[in-house]
Formats: C-alpha cells, structure tokens, sequence
C-alpha cells in the first residue's frame, strides 16, 4: 500500500460508520476506582452460571446432541428454542409459529439485518429522538435518513413525515422504537402513544421495529401490551402484521452467549433467514441449546430475581439525584430497565463535563447526543444503574452532582 | 399488510440475495438411507468433544472467569485468543500483532464484512469461476459485478480487468480465493500462480482476500506459502500488505462455536471492527475462549488425527471414482481439504441429474453450477468426502456413477 493508506478504496457506505463512544468509553473506564454509570451492561452477579455451567455439560456429555450442538445448523435457529418462543410470545398476546421466529445473535444482529432488509439508500428512518445508540450504528452501512417520531411532543403527520423522505431522496423505510424502558431515557410508552404510532404506521404503509429487550423487567407499574400485539389484535393473524419485534436473552439472563431473535410475518422472516445465512450462516447451537434449557427451567425465577436486584439499584440512584443534584436538573423516572435520562440546564455540556467527572470525581456517564441522529442533545447524558454496586450509586451520584455543581 | 406482501418495502439490495441451493439441499437430504456427498461438513466424530466440555467447565467453575466469559467483550475479539492467533500467523510467515487480528463468527461473517468494507455499488469482485458459493452470497447484498480470476486459463491482464469493471459502472473492489483445497474444486494454487495474483492485485492496486479454511488439511505434497506470506516478503509488514488472511476453526476443531479470524493490515482490522461493533457487537467470549483452550493444548495433534481420517476417506473416493466413473468424466485430485470436483461431459446437466441420483441411487452431491457468478458449469458437480462414512463412499460412488451411465 501506498501512503495514502485504504481509505480510497473503502466503500461510500464506510462514510456513515464511526466507532461507538460507548464501546470506545468502555475501554477507558475499566480503571479500578471509576464508577461506571456508562454501559448498559447486566450486572454479572446475576448470571446463572452454575446452571449454564450444567447445561453445556449435559449437552456435550451426550455423544449425539454434542455432534449436533458443534456442527453446522440451521440458519433458522434451533427448532426447540423457536417453538419455546412461540410459547413465550403467545404469553405477550401474539399468537405465531416457528416460522415466524428466527433466532439472532443478539438483538443488535436483527436491528443490522432489519437495516439490510428494509432501507435502499436515500429512505428515511423514523427514530425517537434519542434513540438507541447501536440502532444508529445497525443501520449506518445503508446510509439512512432520519427523521423524528414525535410522541406527545410534536405534531407531525404521516404526510409530513412522507415529504421529509421525498425530499431526502428516498421513502420511509420504518419506524424503530424501543417501548419499554427505553435505551437510553429509561421510558415507556403509553398504551395511546402505541396505537398512535400503529396508526402512523398504517398511514405510512410502514413497518414498525418493536425492539424489546428490556421488557421483562418490570419493577413497578403495569404490564404494557406489545405494539405487535396491539397489532394483531386489529389486523388478525401474525403475518399480517406490521409490527416486527425482536426480543433477547441478553439481559434476562446473559449476553454473552448472543442470543436474540425476531417475531414477524414468516414473509420477513424468510427473507432474515436469506440474510443471517449470508452474514454468518448460522448461530452457534450450543448457546441456542443452552439458552432453551435456561429458558424452560429458569425465566420466571430468573426474571424475578433481576427485578429485585436492579429495584433496589434504581431507587438507590433516584434517591441520590434527589438527594444530590444541583436546582435545574431533571431526570426520568423509570419503571424498570436499566437506565435513568438525565437533562441538564441549557448550554451545559455533558462531553466537556465526562473528562471531568472522570477526572475529578472518578464517575462515568453516556453523553447524550451519541443517542441522538442529529447529534443535538448536549445537556443530556445516560445513567446506567444496572453494573454498580449499591455502595457505589449513592457515592458517585454524590460525586457527579458536585462536578455539575462547578464544584 | 395488503395482498401484495412486503416485497415491494425491501431495499434494491435484496434483489440479489437468493437461498443457497446448498443449504436447501441440507434440509432435504437429511433422510435415512440417502448417502450424501453434498454439503461440506466436518466429520462430527473428529470434534473433541471432551476437552471442550472440560473447557466450558473450567471457565464456569470460577465466579471471575465466568462474569467476564458471560459478558458483553470487545467487538476485537479476546485478548489471548488474538494473541495465540499471532503466534500461529508468525508460524505460517506473517510477522504482525494483536492490531492485525478480528475475531469474526466463523469465515463466512468475515467475507460479510469484507464486502460491505469494499464493494460499492457497481464494483467488480473477482472471483474463480467456480468459487466458493457462501462467498457470492455475502457479497451478495453490496450488488456486485463479477470477473473471472483466470490462473494459467486465460492471458486476462489488469487492464483488462479494469475495463470491463468501469463498464459495469465501477472499480474492482478486490480479487477472492480459496488457494488451498478449495471449495468447491479440491484445487490449490501453485506458487507461480499466488506471486501472478500479487503482481495482478498490485497492477489493479487492489487487495486479495485469501480465504484459508482448509490450509491445515493438507494430507499429501508440500506446504504452500500463503499469499499473504509472500506478500509480506516482498512488501515488508503486514501494515503494508494487500492480503486479507481469512482463518477458521471450524474445520479444525468445531464450526459449532462460529470461531473465525482476519488477519490484515491495522487500518483495516479498525474499520472491520466497526463493522463488527454494528453487526453483533462481538463474538460469544465464552466460545473464544474455548477455542482459545483447544488451541493450545490440541492444535497439532486434532490435525494429524483429521488430516489421518479425511486421507483414508478421499483416498476411498478417488479409488471409487477410479473404479467406477464411466468414460469422459474427470475429477480433481486434492492433496487435502474436503472436496472433489467433477466434470462431465458437455451437454450434461447436474441440476437434473441431482433429483434422478436421490430418487434412483439415494445418492447427494451439489450441482456445480452453484458456485459459479454466471450459473454456467452445468456438466460440473461437488463431492465431499469428510463427512459420510468410510463405507457409505464406495456404495455411494458406485450407484452414482451408474446414474450418470445412465443405467
């Protein structure tokens, strides 16, 4: 290679594809002493490691299923952990069959396959404002336009929506959300603003991303009806739906074996099939297997056991806010999840203010405006209550508000 | 959803993304008493299954271990992983450090990244005709035109190259092989053949991703220095290399656990890992720290017993399609890998033939038109032989060279 180096030679689709301040800021502050409020990371105390431990033995102490378990499969996923998702998902009100169901490494493998699927250059992807960070990054490499879901905040119809993407070039390719507990503000939509945004949809002839991975964890208040149930409570049958939602295990019980996996029209899925079988061809099958026997003998008791642990955690960190932060800061208040939104006065600056809060207090935090399409958002930074020890929340909390107070 | 199903919401890049004949084959051929020489799967009797039990044991066993094995990681890969895999590279002539190294779920999410890092709409890859079919379909999505890579066939030159690709409206992307046992003809690439494809690459200023997976399974005949080794001899550090060493476990140890790596130049490998960042955030850690185990303690010995096995199974199906094989067809005869490549003579059609040698014989092999960019190869076909049993190959071969003599 010459001195210019590889750059020419990269695809126009690299220009929009930078590295996550997230995973870049995760290399950081893994200093001993710094409290982490910065990843969405589930808190390892938590992992059933005895019971992965006993699965990946059972498995692999039967010739037969280890042959199988350490050969190639289906790119579909493991047909045993589809049909316990069929279950499961007919729990949340969606009634559906395996062939609806394809198993995903992670959520964040459906949201890159979904970019892949749906949007041709120049189309507009409707995203909340902020949104998901990994979801900006997932549908990069298709070079999206972006325009803002409103919810409550604005007036926007489908038309206008409908002309922002004709002037950008292209159509609206989808709608992504994440419902429950939002990554990064920590909030829910309510049962109006779902079927509001239903009704865009419709209006749009778009499909809707329901991405879900924190809605098992649920502290307090009541359950909210999925949109793709909400959906198919009007239009019928799965496949007829427009409403794809992808579901996880990464924060139920580990990430680390990635396993995820999308519900929709089996037309879609068969087309996610086409392109998981292209990317990798298949999820390793001992984590799906291993995941399944999590599944069938754990969920409830595992789902109840997170629960209380990040309940505790939150209301550690709300009660700090409370205690400690400076007049002119506000903060979400969520009802499960992992993540609390903080808003700072106008003019403040939350990347200028995270070299400082590291530095002087030893506390890290999400800037805001990596959530944000726009890169607007400033004032605004992510708390994660879900790593830390409880010891730890009130103290840096404490830590935080002084840097904020200039102190 | 109306009648008219999703199809008209895809993106244009869906266009060309089709089902592998291969892996629909897969599903069909899984009947009892059909011999098949199809698909290009390990030999499940060769996994080592206990010492990867007692991995997955051992790393479970310790809370510490555990927490970090079950958690979100680096999109780079693992640590020591990286690290055992550069001493395996300097092993094969390639001098680089962990900076050199991704980890990707298997070759095949490798090639993804590849194509979507390099190929712009309306580039040219070029390709063997034939070439790996799993290669055409993650290029696939980045709708590329393809070239033929002629190697002592034709006298194409890099001018010529370079206008046939800016009349398919591009640049060429980048040259891809399989030099060592390919898939899908069993063939390897002589020296004088590898130093062309680097004069080529370096007259078109292009990289050449050598896709490696078989190269350990070498049975007979003389090592072969990979191309990314000759390069480095005569362009100094792998920083300046234009070779992209794709590496696998899958056909060493296990495809189960989805363990590749990119070996390349540090600017690439960054933007690789964006890529991989977006795509799936990173590879299970417990899985690569399980291959990590066997690699150190089972590399030279799994390949002298695999290398042993897949001998005695090609040398049974080379003496059978000796024996058998009625006049005017020919075969490759590979000093190692998995596959043989069969022609026949002209006129023939392996697509028709396939459905008559199930029906008649139970026999299964791939049609080689598969793994040609232009479907042609129509009298061509692929045989594997890691994977049925020593005794199924003579059987097997026997009733499929009485289907093609038309008895």
């Amino acid at each position: 290679m010459d001195n210019t180096g590889w750059k020419p030679h990269f695809s126009s689709r690299m220009r929009g594809m930078q590295a996550s301040e997230i995973r870049e800021l995760l290399k950081v502050i893994e200093q001993p002493g710094v409290i982490s409020f910065a990843g969405g990371i589930p808190d390892p105390a938590l992992f059933p490691r005895k019971a992965i431990a006993q699965a990946y033995s059972q498995i692999l102490a039967d010739p037969n299923r280890a042959a199988k378990a350490l050969q190639y499969s289906v790119s579909e996923g493991d047909p045993a952990l589809r049909a316990w998702i069929v279950g499961h998902m007919a729990g949340k009100g969606v009634a559906c069959r395996p062939e609806n169901i394809l198993i995903t490494s992670g959520s964040q493998q459906a949201l890159e396959f979904l970019g892949k699927l749906f949007i041709s250059p120049q189309d507009t992807a409707l995203v909340a404002a902020p949104t998901y960070l990994g979801a900006l990054q997932a549908f990069a490499p298709n070079e999206p336009a972006y325009d803002s879901l409103g919810f409550a905040t604005t007036n926007r119809t489908a038309d206008s929506y409908h002309e922002a993407a004709t002037r950008a070039g292209g159509a609206v390719s989808f709608a992504y959300v994440v419902p429950d507990f939002a990554n990064p503000t920590g909030e829910t939509l309510t049962r109006a603003e779902r079927l509001d945004l239903l009704e865009l949809a419709r209006d749009l002839d778009i499909p809707i991303v329901e991405d879900s991975p924190y809605s098992a964890l649920r502290f307090d208040g009541d359950p909210m009806p999925t949109i793709q149930a909400l959906d198919l409570a009007s239009c019928g049958t799965i496949d007829a739906s427009r409403v794809i939602h992808c579901g996880s295990f990464s924060k139920v019980f580990t990430p680390g074996l990635r396993v995820g996996w999308v519900c929709a029209s089996s037309e879609i899925i068969e087309h996610l099939t086409l392109i998981k079988q292209a990317s990798d061809l298949n999820s390793p099958a001992i984590n799906q297997q291993v995941m399944l026997h999590l599944a069938q003998t754990l969920f409830d008791e595992q789902i109840a056991k997170t629960c209380e642990r990040y309940r505790i955690k939150r209301d550690l960190m709300l009660a700090a806010l409370e205690r400690h932060m400076p007049e002119g800061t506000t903060w979400s208040r969520p009802e499960g999840g992992m993540f609390i939104w903080l808003t700072l006065p106008e003019g403040q600056d939350t990347v200028a203010l995270l070299q400082k809060s590291i530095a002087q207090a030893g506390v890290a935090f999400v800037p805001g405006n990596a959530f944000f399409a726009d890169k607007t958002g400033h004032n605004t930074m992510r708390l994660s209550f879900s790593l830390p020890k409880p010891e730890e929340i009130e103290r840096g909390i404490a830590a935080l508000a002084s840097v904020l107070s200039g102190g």
